[in-house]
């Protein structure tokens, strides 16, 4: 596998456009498309939040057909806007697919924006006749600028990959994380490839690869009403099937995955540096994902990694508090390489040597249970002036 | 029932006595003690976070004994810190009781503070001596004052109440939520009566009532290592029994918890605003609890109460994502009096109008779900640039 320069326009079979619409804003590129030549086999995880946006509803429904397009727009989340929201959605959809001379159902949806607002339909539609006039490989370029919200750099990465059929390529790219920039917010990944894989396959890989990435990156632990992951691969009579090929995919897919998610964690405006969590040793999986997340979601731990306070005891707290299996006298926490508390005896530490090691961008915190075999990983991030500032000025 | 001036001084029956002892800072209250003069029935309700500090195990152990003294240290938690912090909690309450003429078992401590320090073992035992000569009911006045730590105010409240025994007073005080002043953190309240009310009967109306006290505010729901309350009353061979004397009792202990726990939310330094989050016509209580703390809890709806912004999205967002059943198309939001969302449409509203009642100090946001006849309110606040800059910076 080799990583490659730039994007989706290294990708054959695929072609895009994206143009400033003014869905809010005037002058920015807003409204885009991503449009396969042939059908394609199509996977898809969203959120699970209870109140979902109409185009995810419309991907659920969708997401098992053969897949042509999709359509995304920024700045307008088309959630909590009732039925006439989900009718925007599918006419909009549908006027794409016409267009295309495809099924209505084989274009998905995506939307990143405020929410409660209804889109504005007809500027939209209006917009359809240049959106698909222009499709070109070429500006699958503009793609990963034009889903941005407050995100500062656009996000993409590109792999090849070795496989009994020939090389192929995969390409993916991604947007702030709802947590970074509320509700202009919203995860949107999508990941194209010219390896044709069989869609109960993806299916498979796409979520377990997720997991571990995506899945294991947290900024405030707000889940969007409109995180959407896609993942497009072509359909064929001569899909790849051999374990070798099938895993020379997974491969790619976890690099791209795992790297955007890293992209994702380093572009908040609001944070100033990533920080893994591990948990081990928890009684079960479900503990360690419970202990990690309480730890890497809570507001205490979060403005200590801000402001470099080497306050480690308020790691043992979000354990304590996480609702998992956790006995102090069995508990330990180090930074990096440094151990801080001891089967639950604090170690005599030097506080200028761990503020140096939260000073820098990136550090480790590992905590053992010590109470079984089960760990779990994720990726958080500090959560300074900034970020208040952000959110609280972002809709007005 | 009547509020009175003044605190703990007023009640019968209870001396107290607080001093600099310098146990991390110099200059400034930090240690001090609460004698009955008789055995007390005690009730306490402590922290839930499976790391407790050693004086919380202490009180746990001890809570259903006669009491006669509860000994209390700010700036040092007592928290993670192993067998050696445990033994230090047990000497010097040992060394208070012996001084105080009681059994040891008789006397429960609180510490508030930084986590995984052992406490200054020598310097407060030599502080004891001082302590127990100083007691004074007067000195009643020193202590919200000595249980501080980064509170601006001292808290307490007096109330007197009429029963078929006589007239009696109860008196409270409370210090800073672990929301707002993280780790010297911690919730601690001591309420005080000169009415005799049996252990059971005190205990059961101690919890019900913080139910809706103490257990409905919120900071950042980051729970504290060392939260306590604990109410003392006289044992006596005529404890107050009638329904009637039992109700004047419970108002008394409703009021005060309900104005401590008013006092806590309006106190904080990195906050600018107290806000009831309603949650009507829930599935159940369980959901209804569990709905209005998603959203009390939320980073975005917090940073969006702060900076006025009218993104009532956020809202609905966060209740999807709690857990509890929510059906969209059955979800209405109100600001106040001004609706927002009804049954899952978005309602035409004024923005300048919502943003006049977010920029109060105080107002009500009012999530009806729709779904069933379960109610829960929760009182929290916005998150300001300040509180992350106040615990950014505490520890160092």
């Amino acid at each position: 596998m080799k990583i490659m320069e730039g994007g989706l326009e290294n990708i054959k079979g695929f072609a895009f456009s994206a143009l400033e619409c003014g869905i809010r804003y005037p002058g920015r590129l807003d409204y885009c498309l991503m449009a396969a030549d042939h059908p394609c086999s199509a996977a898809g995880v969203f959120t699970t939040n209870q109140v979902s946006a109409a185009p995810v509803k419309l991907c659920r429904e969708r997401i098992a057909n053969p897949v042509r397009a999709i359509l995304i727009n920024a700045t307008n989340a088309n959630a909590c806007t009732g039925i006439q929201g989900y009718h925007a959605a599918e006419e909009l959809t549908g006027d794409i697919a016409a267009r295309l001379g495809a099924p209505a159902a084989s274009v998905l949806m995506a939307s990143t924006g405020i929410i409660g607002r209804q889109l504005p339909f007809t500027t939209m539609m209006d917009a359809h006749q240049k959106l698909v006039e222009s499709l070109s490989r070429d500006n699958g370029r503009l793609i990963p600028k034009a889903i941005m919200t407050t995100d500062t750099v656009p996000k993409q990465v590109c792999v090849s990959f070795n496989t009994s059929a020939g090389t192929f390529s995969m390409a993916g790219t991604a947007k702030g994380a709802g947590m970074i920039a509320p509700d202009m917010a919203t995860l949107l990944c999508f990941i194209i490839s010219d390896a044709p894989v069989e869609r109960r396959t993806l299916a498979a890989l796409f979520r377990k690869n997720i997991g571990a990435t995506l899945n294991a990156i947290t900024i405030d632990g707000d889940m969007s009403t409109n995180d959407t992951a896609i993942i497009l691969s072509p359909r064929s009579d001569a899909p790849l099937t051999a374990d070798g090929d099938l895993n020379a995919f997974e491969e790619a897919l976890h690099t791209v995955l795992a790297r955007l998610s890293e992209m994702l964690i380093d572009d908040g405006e609001g944070t100033t540096k990533r920080v893994r969590i591990t948990v081990k040793n928890a009684k079960s999986d479900a503990d360690a994902t419970r202990i990690a997340r309480a730890i890497a979601e809570s507001l205490l731990v979060k403005t200590a990694f801000f402001g470099n306070d080497p306050n480690w005891g308020r790691i043992a707290a979000a354990a304590g508090r996480s609702g998992a299996a956790v006995d102090e006298q069995a508990l330990s926490i180090s930074f990096d390489d440094m151990s801080l508390l001891a089967r639950g005896t604090p170690v005599e530490f030097d506080p200028d040597g761990l503020v140096k090691i939260m000073a820098k961008k990136t550090f480790e915190v590992t905590v053992d249970i010590g109470l079984g075999e089960s760990g779990w990983s994720i990726l958080t991030t500090d959560i300074s002036l900034d970020y208040v500032r952000i959110n609280a000025e972002y809709s007005t």
